[in-house]
């Protein structure tokens, strides 16, 4: 069966190279959800796809463009791995409702509203006090509805998470992110938020970045597994899969960029501390992604059954994009 | 006295030509704070400051620009109208911490945290929710503070405005808003406000917007005057000043891009409504800036002696400038 698996992986930011796409292709992975920008705003998202489309003509022969989701499929068929764009803040839009469209036109296949701090659409999870969706925020979900683009809320706070839901014609994803039953952290998510996600059809990437596990980076793949089965019995089997939120072989002054941005004059350490401002050490399970099917081997061990892994594995993201990449043909 | 007078306006955002440069002149206008931009990001306000600088150049005979407090000064002795840059939103600065040292020395002097909607920094006064000054607000506050630019709050929220008081370590102002025990509108401002403003050495300038007043557009001089002697008992006659917000000769687009920007598809109609959907008509006593001398006998025929009304008129302004215009040499 397992070699018959799409895998999907739902976030990762890695410092992309030959050597990282074969190792996708080893993993077994199908297609990765790639963060393109963090906090780059329009024109800066042009030039990390301009750097994309260079990379699709260079390794054509391990990569492909995901421009619909039966793109999926035919990477798999291929025996390449799909590429989608997404960018972790709304800072591709700028203050431009019009942008929705165009990054979507771009393939530009899913976007966070916020990432940690607010944003002219959202509350981020590291804000004192979250005023949930903005008027502005309120348009561009609308707009995200209506050409096809996925509403993730990885980054965003309580009220604006359970306000997008509410919001969003069509069910949103929490791409890379974990229980705060699992780990109290401020990037995962209150059983309300989950139970929310699951009743209207969302989707939970679970993730494997340490400061979002039980025992950080000693986190154990039963543990991990034990999480996955819990949180199948909360949302249900069918809203639940995998985003790693894998970060390989970038540099720390990546992580300033994520954490900091242009935002700030003091630096800022986000998940970490003055003292831990490094990224953390990886799983000894989870190195990089020629390891993904120890995940599948764990969910095994864990007592899924075939069809159950298929689905935490790739199947559900893939069943969800088949719907939310769609452009909306019929406004309710 | 009267010849004598330093006036200054404390927002006006004018479709800028000759005849208005004229006008102001001839009302006694020694220093106008001009609205340069809305919602207009970097490119375009450099945009903005170009065709500035070019007015400059062309009308020298008449206008000056102001970049520090003496510059009042000297546009009173030299009988030319002072030009003081300032933004209604916090567009000028993006995302990026480093663009507010940048666009002082662009002699951006004066910016408002946000214009009605959510901003990257504050709340607007038009958002459902206010969850006050953002971490990025906060760094913002304490650069404006460093490089001397002035916090303005007139199209904030109320939470967000008593929290920039609170966390600048300058005087703030409210550049152009009435109280709303005047008139209530969103735009208007509580004692609450008021009180914390005048207490912490802010100002406020009084609007002539027929919106922010009462009975709109056929307010009289009688209870204008009213308004700013209650406003004086509240926050102390030092802490007043004027602020028409004039928005002379502007076409119907100009008003459309003041409520919309770039983030609605559907019209937003502010402070009017889909039936009341234009420019308000003007005061009959307040036309344009001819007619400052009326709001100088006005003042004198409610009682207010020579010393008060120069500082409503003007000197309070100036007086606020000279401190908050200069950068932080010492930081407390």
């Amino acid at each position: 069966m397992h070699n018959d698996l799409i895998v999907i992986d739902g976030l990762q930011y890695s410092n992309w190279n030959r050597a990282i796409f074969k190792q996708l292709r080893e993993g077994g992975v199908t297609m990765v959800h790639v963060t393109i920008v963090y906090h780059e705003q329009i024109r800066e998202t042009l030039l990390r796809i301009g750097e994309w489309n260079r990379k699709f003509e260079v390794h054509s022969d391990l990569i492909m463009p995901v421009k619909c989701a039966d793109d999926i499929r035919r990477a798999k068929e291929l025996g390449k791995v799909g590429i989608m764009f997404g960018a972790q803040n709304c800072s591709p839009v700028e203050d431009d409702i019009g942008m929705v469209e165009i990054m979507r036109e771009l393939n530009l296949m899913i976007m966070q509203l916020t990432y940690n701090n607010q944003s002219l659409l959202a509350t981020g999870c590291y804000e004192a006090v979250d005023s949930g969706v903005t008027r502005f925020g309120q348009q561009v979900i609308k707009e995200m509805n209506r050409v096809g683009m996925v509403v993730d809320m990885s980054h965003s706070a309580e009220r604006s998470t359970l306000e997008a839901i509410e919001i969003s014609e069509r069910p949103i994803v929490i791409s890379h992110a974990n229980p705060l039953s699992f780990h109290d952290a401020k990037r995962n998510k209150s059983d309300t938020v989950l139970k929310a996600l699951g009743d209207s059809g969302g989707l939970l990437g679970f993730s494997l970045y340490p400061f979002h596990l039980k025992n950080g980076s000693d986190c154990s793949l039963n543990d991990f597994c034990d999480m996955v089965a819990n949180t199948a019995d909360l949302m249900g089997i069918d809203n639940i899969g995998i985003g790693t939120d894998l970060c390989q072989d970038q540099p720390l002054s990546v992580l300033e960029w994520m954490r900091n941005g242009r935002w700030s004059k003091s630096m800022d350490y986000g998940e970490g501390s003055k003292s831990n401002a490094d990224w953390p050490k990886p799983l000894s399970w989870f190195r990089d992604s020629r390891d993904f099917p120890n995940i599948t081997k764990g969910l095994i061990a864990r007592g899924f059954n075939d069809q159950d892994v298929a689905k935490v594995m790739g199947l559900n993201w893939l069943n969800f994009l088949d719907q939310g990449l769609q452009p909306q043909t019929v406004v309710r």
